[in-house]
């Protein structure tokens, strides 16, 4: 009904219903946090999103905490409060420790420095990081 | 002598070859990327930055290679090409495969992208993603 | 007197009522938003500011919803608060449904994943993307 | 075999060829452009991606030419030199004329410029513009 | 003619060319650069960005140098590769020395590093940076 | 204690301590502001970040004030809240006048929209801008 509303599980069409149990199912989880309600206003992004995201984070060459910090990082990066609450939760719970988020920040925010410097300084790429096959 | 030059080792004063020598010595190279050879024009800068750099970049909770990749996932967020370039090659150094790559490409991918989906939709923080002690 | 206030109408100058003036009757409403309200703490600034906006926002090639949905895809890209929550009630007025909404979310979050993509990947402008007078 | 390399057509896995069919057959085009073959390093990156541009870009409330000048906004305002290229051509075939992309360049940049003015002065989001529903 | 060229004096409309001279004057310069020649392919958008930024960049409270540094700063924060080139050069005219340089890029580098501290830790305004008028 | 929390200088080891009285005294003030007890979480991060901040900011060939007022621009540039408002109350106690503020940001936002309008008609770098020595 409202126009920037969440839907929530009770009002949701089946549609919506099946991503949040996927979710749920996913994450082990009894809640659908806000973001995904949000996204269910359009049934057809909240589903591609979702499984964008299922694919993307499910633990591969990378694991699911090396995946998680990474977004967090990304998150911290653009400065997205709301992405960076969630995220921070979702790394602790996947593993990361108090010791490596702030290492993690520690890096986030020195590269941010060192990519201003590179190009306020208007370095050339080596040709040694200019890889053959490129 | 050039405003905007780089400088080069042999050119170079004791203060800025002292560090050429520690970072040439701590990645086990022996050769100077232009990024260094540019900060090199103010000898503060250059010790300051690469002090920070080694130190923040020694593994510690989180090893080489997760930071690497960190680095190049910020740096790729970021859009800097130099640092793309180099973290590439850097991460590449530390282990880091094909298959790795992509799969940070795509986590980095996913977030810039809900980051917006986040900010656009105006969603406001779970009170679950507050945490007691902030 | 406020350091960082507002200027509001009754204590505004001439000057300042002259640019409120305007914006109420170009955008045919009774109210000042505080973003110029901010801005007419410095009058040249808060002038300027209105004519440019008032310039580029009026119908050309493009209609005054077009205008305002990029003027939202701007500002979801670079998550400003303010301007998301303006823009967004300035692009409902104009025009702009819910299902408009979320296709110009999709399209915002899908842009700022490939950008990263195109930008990690290191992918080089095809030649027929270079148009010969450039 | 390259490391960093492009994935041509004859060189590509009947799953990769699949998805350039797709490409191919949707925009009517008898080539594939370096993004999709620097992608298709990561076969499943490539379909995901594939599949998730394709669904987003497609008409529904918002005509192609709109969604093409949205991709095209983002892209400018993030300042991706790929992107911006490769969109600016993809948007002119969709219809825009040299004077709307004047018009969406002049609202970009004013969007940028009045995105920091919010945040630079601290301006508080007004009542009116927080709505109800939220 | 070309959809994307620059528009050189010899071919430009008398609107075009006014803003030429006028740009040329204030500068007290003898040529146009790439940037204003692009812009000219929409008069109405040429004028109106020369105008905002002859006045923005005149000097006031803040020297013709102190502007020329921070719009600098700005654009290398921002990784704009033509910006930071044009802009390098117009602050070296206005008296910005290389000691000055690389403090100025040392500022910039920290403000990135900390900017994303203060936001991936989620630190709260102290209520002595909250001022009462706002 | 807590995993988010602040540490007080009551709470916090000798080590922190020493970089807290470090900063007071630098700063000539009696309280610390919530971004240093963020730090301090992790006592290698806050002594490093605090020496480097200490260090870019001192006065050199650029003064205090005119440094103070580059931190805002670019904090203003990012959009970072915490940032914003803790440096505009730097940068007024370091001699930024209302109407400095108010230039500072015409400026910002200047190079905010002609960043983009640079990067969006993909404008060349000038020969006069390439300096012969990069």
């Amino acid at each position: 009904m409202a126009t920037l509303g969440l839907v929530e599980y009770q009002a949701a069409s089946p549609e919506v219903r099946a991503v949040y149990d996927d979710i749920m199912a996913t994450r082990k989880t009894d809640w659908i946090n806000n973001f995904w309600k949000a996204l269910a206003r359009d049934p057809a992004l909240l589903r591609r999103t979702w499984q964008s995201v299922k694919e993307v984070m499910s633990p591969g060459s990378l694991n699911a905490l090396t995946k998680e910090m990474i977004y967090l990082a990304v998150s911290a990066s653009n400065q997205c409060p709301y992405c960076i609450a969630s995220h921070t939760v979702a790394a602790r719970k996947a593993g990361m420790t108090d010791a490596m988020f702030t290492e993690l920040m520690a890096v986030v925010g020195m590269a941010n420095e060192t990519n201003r410097l590179a190009s306020g300084f208007q370095v050339e790429i080596d040709d040694r990081f200019k890889t053959p096959a490129q």
